[in-house]
Parts: C-alpha cells; sequence; structure tokens
C-alpha cells in the first residue's frame, strides 16, 4: 500500500483535532505560512491538506482573514413553500406583532433576542472619545438644531462609502434619520397610503410587519430562501398578479435568514418592480456585515433610474443608542425631506457630530473587520452548540452576514413555548411567528449571534437546547 | 395751587425719562425699596407712583421679577374674523407649506425668523458638562439603545413638573420623544386616518399645518384671538356642527400670537372635546415660558379621564439640537408607544441622560427664569423698536409668554413681499401666510424675540421696518 501523500496526514491530524474538539467552532487554524513553517512543509503541502479540509466541509475560507473550523453539519431549514402564500394580499394579521415587544427592553436576559452587537464588540472607547471632541469642539453647535437633512459632512461620508460599492449616490439626496426604522418608516409614508399592498419576504424582520402595519398598508409574501434569498421570479409573478406599491426587501442579510441575493436577482428585482411602478425599499442594514469581508452591492447600485429608496443606520456597525441612519432617497429625497421635517424636525446634532468625528479619526474598516469576525465566529460556535445540545433533526440557517440565526425545531416543537420556557429561565429569544404576517414559523426560533462569546452565552445555548428536548 | 403730591412728582420725573428714552422700553426700574431709599420717600408713595405709571400703560409688573418700562403703546393685531372662516373642512391648501421652509436652514441671516432661544439664552456650559458627566459615567448605557418609552428618571421628572402646575400624570404614561412635533405626529398617526378632520386655531404654528398634511387630513379652524387665545364658543359650534377626530390646541402661548387663553375657556374646550369624541392634542411646547414667572395649567389638568394628549419638549427651554421630547399620552399611552415604537425605535439615549444629569445638578428654574426674562424683555424692546421705525398703522400682538411676535402691518402691505425683502438684506422673518391653512395673514410677518439683544438685532428690526415702509 503506497503511503498516504504528506498532505493527507497533515489533514488527518487537524481532522482528528477537530472532531475531538481540540479545535472547536468558529476558531481560525493557522496560517498558511505558519503551518508550512511549523511543520516544515512547502506551503503547496500546506494548501492541498486545507483544501482537503475545506472540501469536506470541515473548514471554511474567509477572504483576507483566513481559514476557520465550521460547526458540525446541520440542514438548513426548510424555506418557505410558495404555494403557502396567501393569494390575496391581507393587513396584518398576527397579534403579536401589533404591541411592543416586551422582551425587547428586558436587560435582565442572556440577550439571545436582540439582534444588536454587544458593546464589546462596537468601538465603543473610540466613539465616547469623538462624543466628548465633537462637544468640546463646538458645544453650541452640538446643542443646537442640525438641519433637516442632516450634516452634510456625515451625508459625505456615506455617499463616499456606496461609491465603494458601485452605488453613485449624491450627499444631497441623503435623508440623515433616526436609525433604519426611521429611514423606512419616511418611505412607507411617502410612497404609500393606508390600503395600499407592500410586499414584504418572508421570513422577515418582525420591525417591517410593524411599520407596515402602524400604517395600515396590506401585505403579500415573497419567500426568501436560505442560502439563495428572495426568490425574484416569484416576486416578478406577484408583482404581475397585484398592484404593488412599495417592496420592502433585505437582499443584503434576510433578518432572520442571513442569507444573500444573488446580484442577478437583485437585478431582476428591480426589473420587475420597475415594470409596474412599484418602488423598492432596501433595508440594507446589515450590507456591511458580511462574513465573507466582500460588501455585497446594494440594490441601489443596479437602480439607474433613482426609484429605489436605500435605507441604512450605524446602529449594527457603531452604536445603536446614537440612533443615526439614512435613507438614500433618489427622486423621492424631496418628499423624503418633508416627511422627516413634518415629524421629527432634524435627528439629533451631536449624535451625528460624533459619527463625522469617528470616521475622520479612527478607522472605520478595521473596526467592521473585527465585528464580522466575531459575527462570523459565533455563528459557527452556535451552530456547533446546537449540534451538540439542541434535538435531532433541528435545521440552522447559515448565515452569509448579518447577525441573525434561524432554527427550525424538529416536527412537533413550538417555536413560542419555547421563547416562554427560556424567558422563565432568564434567557432571551424570539419566536418565528414574529417573523411572518400569518404567524407562520411556529416551529422556528431567531437567536442573536451579536453576543460576545463566553460562558454565560454558551451556557444559555445549551439550556435552551435542553429546554427544546425538553418542551418535544 | 395745591402742590403735586409727592407721589406725582417721582412718576412725573420717571415719566419723562421713559419718554426721552432715557428709561428703554423692556428696561427694568429700581425696586421699590430701593427707590424709597434713594430718593428718601416711604415705601407707600413708591408704590403710589409705580401704580401710576402702571395705569399709564408706561410700565408693568412682573411677580416676582419687578417693574419693567412697556413698549410705546400699539394697536393689536385684528382677530381673525371668524366669518371668513370655511365652513367645510378643507386638506391644506397653502403651496408653501407643502415645502421644506429653505430659510429656516439658512444660517448665515440675522435668525428673526427662528422661534428657538439663542444659546447665549440657554445653559450651554452647564448642558454640556452634562453630556460630558453621562458619557463619563457610563460610556457602554450611553451609546446603547434605551428603551422605547424613554428613560424612567426622565419620565418621572417630567411627571413632577406637571404636578407642580396641577397635572397628575403617571411617569408610565409618558413617551418620550424626539422633541414635541414627533410627539404630535404620532398622536396623530395615532387618533386619526387620512381623511379625518381636525381642528387647528387661525393663526397656528406652520409646523401643525404641516404634520397634518403629511398625513392628508382635513382642517377646520379656530380663532385664537389676541390677548384672550382661542375662541371656546366657537369651538363648541365647529366640533357640534362636523365630526372633528382631533383638536391640536396652543392654549398656552399660541404661535405665533402669544396669546393665553384662560382656565375657564380650558375647561370649555375640553368638555366639547369630550361631548363629541374629539382627542385634545395639546401643544404645549411653550407653556413653561409665561412671562408673568406663572405657569399656566395645561389643558391636561383640567382632563378627569386622560383623554388629553400633552405634547411638550425641552427644545425651547434647554437644547432643541438634543431632540428629547414628550406625550403625556392618557389613555392612548400604549398606542403611541407602538406608533413611536414601530417608526423611530427609541429616542437617542445620550441626549435622553444629559437632561436627567442636568436637571439633577442645575437649578432648572433658574435658568428658566433668566429666559423668560429675557423674552419679555425682548417683546417690549421689539414693540419699541416697531413702533419707531415700522410704518406708522402697524399692529402688534403683546405676547404673555413664549418667543413669537404677531405683527400686522398697514393697509396695502405684503407681508411675503417683506419676508423676500428682508432675506435680500440679510435677514429671516416669517411671511404670515404660513400660519394658515388657506394663506390668510397676508399683510402679516412673524418676528422671534428669542435672539439676544443686541446691536445687530436692533439694526435688523430697523432695516425690516424701513423695507416696510418702502414696499407700501
Amino acid at each position: 500500500m503506497a503511503q498516504e501523500p504528506l498532505y493527507e496526514r497533515l489533514a488527518q491530524r487537524l481532522r482528528g483535532q477537530i472532531q475531538r474538539g481540540v479545535l472547536r467552532a468558529g476558531e481560525r487554524l493557522p496560517s498558511l505560512r505558519r503551518l508550512g513553517r511549523d511543520q516544515r512543509i512547502s506551503l503547496a503541502t500546506a494548501i492541498e491538506a486545507y483544501l482537503q479540509l475545506e472540501r469536506e466541509g470541515l473548514i471554511e475560507a474567509r477572504p483576507r482573514s483566513g481559514y476557520y473550523v465550521r460547526a458540525a453539519s446541520l440542514p438548513a431549514p426548510r424555506a418557505a413553500a410558495a404555494h403557502r402564500a396567501a393569494r390575496a394580499p391581507q393587513p396584518i394579521r398576527n397579534p403579536a406583532l401589533l404591541g411592543v415587544l416586551d422582551v425587547l427592553g428586558r436587560t435582565d436576559v442572556v440577550p439571545l433576542h436582540a439582534a444588536t452587537p454587544a458593546l464589546p464588540l462596537l468601538p465603543t472607547a473610540a466613539l465616547s472619545g469623538a462624543v466628548s471632541r465633537a462637544l468640546r469642539r463646538d458645544p453650541a453647535a452640538a446643542l443646537n438644531y442640525a438641519i433637516p437633512q442632516g450634516l452634510p459632512a456625515l451625508r459625505q461620508r456615506i455617499a463616499q462609502r456606496y461609491a465603494q460599492c458601485g452605488a453613485d449616490v449624491d450627499p444631497d439626496e441623503i435623508v440623515i434619520t433616526a436609525g433604519a426604522m426611521e429611514a423606512i418608516s419616511l418611505a412607507l409614508r411617502t410612497v404609500a397610503r393606508a390600503g395600499d399592498v407592500v410586499m414584504l419576504e418572508t421570513p422577515t424582520y418582525y420591525g417591517l410587519l410593524q411599520a407596515v402595519a402602524a400604517q395600515g398598508l396590506r401585505v403579500i409574501e415573497v419567500p426568501n430562501r436560505p442560502g439563495s434569498g428572495i426568490d425574484a421570479a416569484r416576486a416578478a409573478e406577484l408583482l404581475e398578479r397585484h398592484a404593488v406599491r412599495a417592496a420592502v426587501l433585505m437582499p443584503n442579510f434576510n433578518n432572520p435568514l442571513g442569507s444573500l441575493t444573488g446580484d442577478d436577482d437583485k437585478r431582476a428585482l428591480l426589473a420587475a418592480c420597475a415594470a409596474h411602478g412599484t418602488v423598492a425599499i432596501e433595508d440594507d442594514l446589515y450590507g456591511e456585515l458580511a462574513y465573507s469581508g466582500i460588501r455585497p452591492a446594494p440594490l441601489r447600485a443596479f437602480d439607474r433610474d433613482g426609484a429605489t429608496i436605500t435605507c441604512g443606520s450605524y446602529s449594527k456597525m457603531l452604536s445603536p443608542g446614537l440612533r443615526v441612519g439614512w435613507a438614500l432617497g433618489g427622486r423621492w429625497s424631496s418628499a423624503l425631506l418633508r416627511a422627516k421635517c413634518f415629524s421629527t424636525v432634524a435627528t439629533a446634532t451631536l449624535p451625528q457630530q460624533a459619527i463625522v468625528e469617528y470616521l475622520a479619526r479612527h478607522d472605520f474598516d478595521r473596526g467592521l473587520r473585527r465585528l464580522r469576525r466575531a459575527l462570523a465566529d459565533n455563528a459557527q460556535r452556535y451552530r456547533q452548540a446546537i449540534a451538540e445540545h439542541w434535538p435531532s433533526g433541528t435545521r440552522v440557517a447559515e448565515p452569509a452576514g448579518g447577525m441573525a440565526l434561524w432554527v427550525e425545531l424538529p416536527d412537533g416543537a413550538d417555536g413560542q413555548a419555547l421563547f416562554e420556557a427560556a424567558l422563565a429561565k432568564g434567557i432571551g429569544i424570539l419566536p418565528g411567528h414574529l417573523f411572518s404576517n400569518r404567524g407562520d414559523y411556529r416551529r422556528h426560533v431567531r437567536l442573536s449571534c451579536g453576543l460576545a462569546w463566553d460562558a454565560r452565552t454558551e451556557a444559555a445555548l445549551r439550556t435552551v437546547g435542553r429546554l427544546a428536548s425538553r418542551l418535544l
């Protein structure tokens, strides 16, 4: 028998370390250069060994970052059955969506429910310094009104950032808002009237459903598929069949799926919207949080006639509490500014100045890189914990970005019951039915992988898994 | 001929000083005690002299503050003719109200248009210290989300303050907002739907008309009368005749009139609203800025069944740029919180903390007293400048609080033309037609007396007066 090649022996050793848990899910492997030096092998052999493990699904390459151990393999949640989608547009019917979700205000629970990066993952010290500097520089200006549209220096920064991912944005079409949710709410108020039909994804972020409910709009749902994103063909059919005023879409990392819609599907979605006079309102909140490190293009990058309203925020990248977001208004820009001016007048000044200061003095990309890696690592660690401690048959989406982890429990499970049991143990999770107009996804829960990874987080994941088994 | 009594000789001397401009409008006279000592007269004689001048309208007493020189007497603007009010509810028709008012964003003009206290009138240094302290104390909390309803400590303070003017408010019914305009916008979105009728005052703040326009509501107008406030009898007639969903009212210092509605009229307004199921939305933005120093009761103080939504803000008292206001929700509290949560999610955290810090460490009342006096002095100084430099026949409202000065120009004048001519000279004022749904008040302009009184302000008032004369 021929001796195994060198790379295979190396792969074998690493495989064993992964299987025994010496190398844990989410951990970074030595760099190729380092591996070569330590093991006294050629770079080519090191590459061959990692490629082999990658083919087996045990490790993954992340561009400009390195190789990481993947979690044990878990099946993905099943896509929403297109045939289950209601034929007719419906008002928001899920009663749980019509109130403020109490759990969101709880600070006494392990916040597996909160899709917000834990503060240690954010550049809190640098930002706090930026607030102080802004205040020192001109306290009077910091306490006075900003113009309704928002600080020009901030709009400039946002336009520059979008230019890097292929979207030509004029700073003058940007309206600064109190987070992405104000941007989306203004967009809906601007383009739609009570009774109008909007298209949302299923599953989708409950906040979007609530914004739709607040305005008395009706909803049709287009499936977002784990791993491949929005079903553009189905979207085109729906737009053909119904008079849809606006489509609120999360092509870049759907919350809760974490899926990325490909560029061809983005183009197809825009074309279908354009053909039917549907305004695309893009929730680009997670666009900068691609685990691959490659920022996907927003819909806006493919839009040639300014018919898209792209909404974003610094909430998930710098600070949720500063409440600074934006809308790229395109040809709706003046109307959005009016809606802003006639409701909240202007966004608070000091938070805008603080972000301008931060962006001028600190390396935004470096902070984002750190955050993205932490989220990607956590996604693998969570998946591993679920594989080990949750009931067999549990399915988990593999997010490509953002911080949501969508879990489908085995037949017979009840997401709401698990939510309640977890809360009783001091752990916050969200039941899946919140992510659907009609209260679908009864077997699902959404976890946030924005927490710092520590013993408490790990224990909470184990506890929820045990509760899920017990409830079956 | 009997010799004049002592008090009359003293009055004569003071009268001469006022007429020659030695004592200027808005200036404070010596205290009674001081006057007695300086002039070697009894306190009774000093009192008698001041009473005589007060009867002649030359000076005015301000409780707990002293005696002040009044401006030369000017007639008040005429009240809106009730018969001119449209019989039928109307959508917002004044095109000038449908866009953002460019002048509001101008920082290169003398801001006689901006109903905002100049920063020297606000406790800017103390507030800026409060921001720094809040940030130092807990930077992580400052950058994280506040709960949607707003910081409990801040709601506590607001409730305490309302208790002082006779309104029992539960901190749990308060929703913290991005200024009073968000509060009013949320209130309208909560209680009314597009097409519904709301009652507004005439004249009224253009921002209220814009909020109404943004929501596609229709308007009927009830006169607010210079000197006596909202015409409650007329309001009752209108509510009897039309199905009115909500009434957005400024009983405490209408902007632009500065008029105060009396307590009996407040009760009558509430009774009429209650009888017809009309929700009273109270804009209490200027309630703390009574020139008399006596904080008038809000409508809410007379409301026994929580049917009023009272909206206020720190914008005119501490800082407009922090964007912190509130709604006292009464029985609409949960619905308002939902509307807040489903649009802007939460008010920025650090601005809320900064205000809590300020209120805990500084004398809020002292700062308010200083501001109220500056505004009251300015109102007299402005009136004097108008008496001296504006065309004869100009009428000016005498505000009882707030910072608006409502000027009616003589027959043949055009407020819009004066606005444009002033702007061309680098001076911002607002044309009167902005304060009416139907573009009434073509001869009026509104000035802000929130500016610091200095040579520039004085020169600007003279210039606008000259322009007004020239345009006639």
